[in-house]
C-alpha cells in the first residue's frame, strides 16, 4: 500500500520525533459542517450514511478538505457490534440510540453471536477499504470501536442512560452474567478491530464513554479488564507497520496509571485533567491524546489560540502528544473555529519540536 | 436550645471520637419511600412540599422514623436562591427544573437582587425552625445550598444541561459577566446559609453538582473560588457550637487537595474515588463523607453489607468519616435496602472505633 505522506499522527503515538504536534478532532465528520448537513438532507439518516461505504467515505473526507487535519477517522457508530449481534439499533428524532432487543439474562448473553465482521459488518469493512483508497496515503485512517463496558450499557439499558440502573443491577446481582457479556463483547471487538486493520485502518481507538460511572474497583473489573483483553488480542503490526492503539475512558482521569498498564500506545484524555499532570503521571509509558474542552470552540479566535497555547505548554517539549478535543466536537460550534483550532496547534507547536 | 442526643455526625465531621460511624443518605427524604409518595399524592408538587414548612418538616422526618439515621437534612431544592432572585422556578412532569427567565448579559446579572432570606425565602427559614423543633435534639439538622457555579448553570442554561453550551460560551466570551454572577451568588449563598444556621441548622453542606464538567483551571476559577468565599463568610460557630461545613463536588475526585484548602471541615466524595486514597491525600486536614455507589442499593443484603464493609475498611480506624452514598438515593430502590445499608454501617463500624 501507499506510504503515508503525513505520518505525524502515527509518529506522535509512537513517540517518534515530529515537526509539529499532530491534531484531529473527535467527531470531526459531523453536523457542525454545512456540507455534512447538506448530505444528510439528501441521503437520509445517520445510519444511512454509516451503512453506505461511498457516503461514509465522502463524510469522512469532508473535514479533511476544510482543515489540515493529521488523521481521518472512519465515519461509523460505536454500536455497530450490538446491532450485528441482532439487537436492532435505531435512532429516534432528537434522542439517543435505542435497541429493539435488550440483554437481561444469562440466556440472552449465551444466545448472542460473535459477529464475523466480513460477513455481518461488511458495510464497515467496505467503508474502511473505500476511505483508505480515497485518502491516497495523505493521512492515516483511524478505526475504532466502543469498549465492551460501554457497549454493554446500551445493550442492557436498551439505549442511553443517566443512572445505569439495569446494568448496575446486573453488575451487583449477577456479576457472572455481566462478565460473560463483556467477555463476548471483548472477543467481538478484537475481531472487529483486527478486521478494520486488515481492511486498511492504520491505527485504532477504543472509546469507553461510560467507564467513568463506575467506582475504581468496578472500573478495573468490568471495563479496564476487557479493554486489556482487546489490547492483547489486536494485531499490533500489519503489513510491516506498527498499528498504534489508543484507549479513551471519559472521566477516567484518576485511573491513567492503570489504563497505561494495559500496554496500549496512547491514552485519550478528556478536559477534566491537566495534561501536564497526566504527562508527569504516565508520560514515560504512553503517548497522550487531548484535551481541549470542546466548548472552547464557542470562544473567539484569540481565546481558542490562548487555550491551545496553554495545553501545548502543559505537555511541553518533545513528541508523544496528539492534540485533540477532550470529547466530540459540539454540533453547533462555528466550523471556522475548528479551523482556528487546527491551525493554532500546528503554528504554536513548532517551538516544542526542535 | 436542646443538647443533641445523637451528635455522632457533628463529632465525626470534627474528627472527634465516636462509638460507630455516623450515616445519612443524600436525598434520604424522597420518592423511594412509600409514605413520601403517599404525601405527594395528597399535597401536590415537589415545590408544594418545599414551600409548606409543616409538610417539609413531615417529609424531612419520614426517613428518620424508618431508619436510625444520624442526621436530618432540610427538605428543599438547590434552586431556591435563583427562584427568590426572580427567575421563576418550575418543574415539568418527568423533566428537570426550569426557569422562566434566564441570565444572558451583564445587565441581567446587575439587575439580580441578593435575596434577604428572612424576607424572600421565609418558607425555607420557617421549615428549618419547624424541623429543628420537631427533631427535639434527636439528631442534628443539616442545612444546604447549591454552589454558585451549579446555580449559575441552571440560571444561564434555563434548566438542566448536558453540554453546558450557554454558560461555557459566557465563560469563554464574557468571563467578567460570569464572575459577576458567581460573586453575587456567593454573597446570596452566604446570607442564605447563615440564615439557616440562625434558624437552627447545626451543619451546612454546599452541593457542587456540576463543577466536574470544568477543566482543572476553570474549576478553580469559576467554582472553587466561590465556594471558598462561602466558607470564609459562614458563621462557623453559633450559639456556642461549631457549625461544620461540607463541600461536595460531583466528579471532583482529582481536586480534593484544592477543595480541602478552602478551610471546610469535610469533603463529600462520590463513588468514583477510593476512600482509602482520599484519606491518604487529604484525611489529615478534613473529614470525609461518602461514598457508596447509590446503585448498590439495588443489590441484595449480603452484597450491600459487603460493600459497606469494604468502604469502612478503606477509611480504616478512627473518626473523620461520615458514611453516605456517593450521590442521591435512586427513587426506585427498595426502601428496605436503605435500612440494610444504615444498619450495616452502624454494626460493621464498631471495630474501627475502640
Amino acid at each position: 500500500m501507499t506510504e503515508l505522506k503525513n505520518d505525524r499522527y502515527i509518529r506522535a503515538l509512537l513517540k517518534q520525533p515530529v515537526d509539529v504536534t499532530p491534531v484531529w478532532m473527535m467527531r470531526q465528520a459531523g453536523r457542525y459542517l454545512p456540507e455534512y448537513r447538506e448530505l444528510r438532507k439528501e441521503a437520509g439518516s445517520f445510519m444511512d450514511l454509516c451503512t453506505n461505504p461511498e457516503l461514509a467515505c465522502e463524510v469522512t473526507l469532508q473535514p479533511l478538505r476544510r482543515f489540515p487535519l493529521d488523521a481521518a477517522i472512519l465515519f461509523s457508530d460505536i454500536l455497530t457490534i450490538p446491532d450485528a449481534m441482532g439487537l436492532g439499533l435505531y435512532f429516534e428524532q432528537g434522542e439517543g440510540p435505542k435497541f429493539n432487543k435488550v440483554i437481561a439474562s444469562k440466556d440472552d448473553v449465551d444466545n448472542l453471536p460473535v459477529p464475523d465482521p466480513e460477513l455481518s459488518l461488511t458495510y464497515v469493512m467496505d467503508a474502511v477499504r473505500t476511505i483508505r483508497k480515497a485518502l491516497k496515503g495523505s493521512v492515516p485512517l483511524i478505526g475504532f470501536s466502543g469498549s465492551p463496558w460501554t457497549l454493554a450499557t446500551y445493550m442492557v439499558e436498551g439505549g442511553s442512560s443517566k443512572a445505569f440502573t439495569k446494568i448496575k443491577k446486573m453488575m451487583y446481582a449477577e456479576p457472572k452474567t455481566l462478565h460473560a457479556l463483556l467477555d463476548k463483547l471483548a472477543d467481538a471487538v478484537v475481531l472487529y478491530l483486527n478486521a478494520q486493520i486488515a481492511a486498511g485502518a492504520q491505527a485504532v481507538m477504543v472509546f469507553d464513554t461510560w467507564g467513568g460511572v463506575l467506582c475504581p474497583r468496578d472500573y478495573k473489573l468490568f471495563s479496564l479488564q476487557y479493554m486489556h483483553k482487546i489490547v492483547d488480542g489486536l494485531k499490533r503490526t500489519y503489513d510491516g507497520k506498527t498499528i498504534p492503539v489508543t484507549l479513551f475512558t471519559k472521566n477516567g482521569g484518576m485511573w491513567l496509571e492503570d489504563i497505561a498498564k494495559t500496554g496500549c500506545d496512547a491514552l485519550g484524555l478528556d478536559w477534566t485533567i491537566d495534561i501536564a499532570d497526566a504527562r508527569k503521571r504516565v508520560g514515560d509509558n504512553v503517548a497522550l491524546q487531548g484535551n481541549m474542552d470542546p466548548s472552547m470552540l464557542y470562544a473567539d479566535k484569540a481565546r481558542i489560540e490562548e487555550e491551545v497555547s496553554t495545553i501545548l505548554a502543559g505537555f511541553g517539549d518533545g513528541s508523544g502528544h496528539v492534540f485533540n478535543l477532550g470529547h466530540g466536537i459540539h454540533l453547533d460550534v462555528p466550523h471556522e473555529n475548528a479551523g482556528v483550532f487546527v491551525n493554532a496547534v500546528h503554528q504554536l507547536s513548532k517551538q516544542y519540536h526542535t
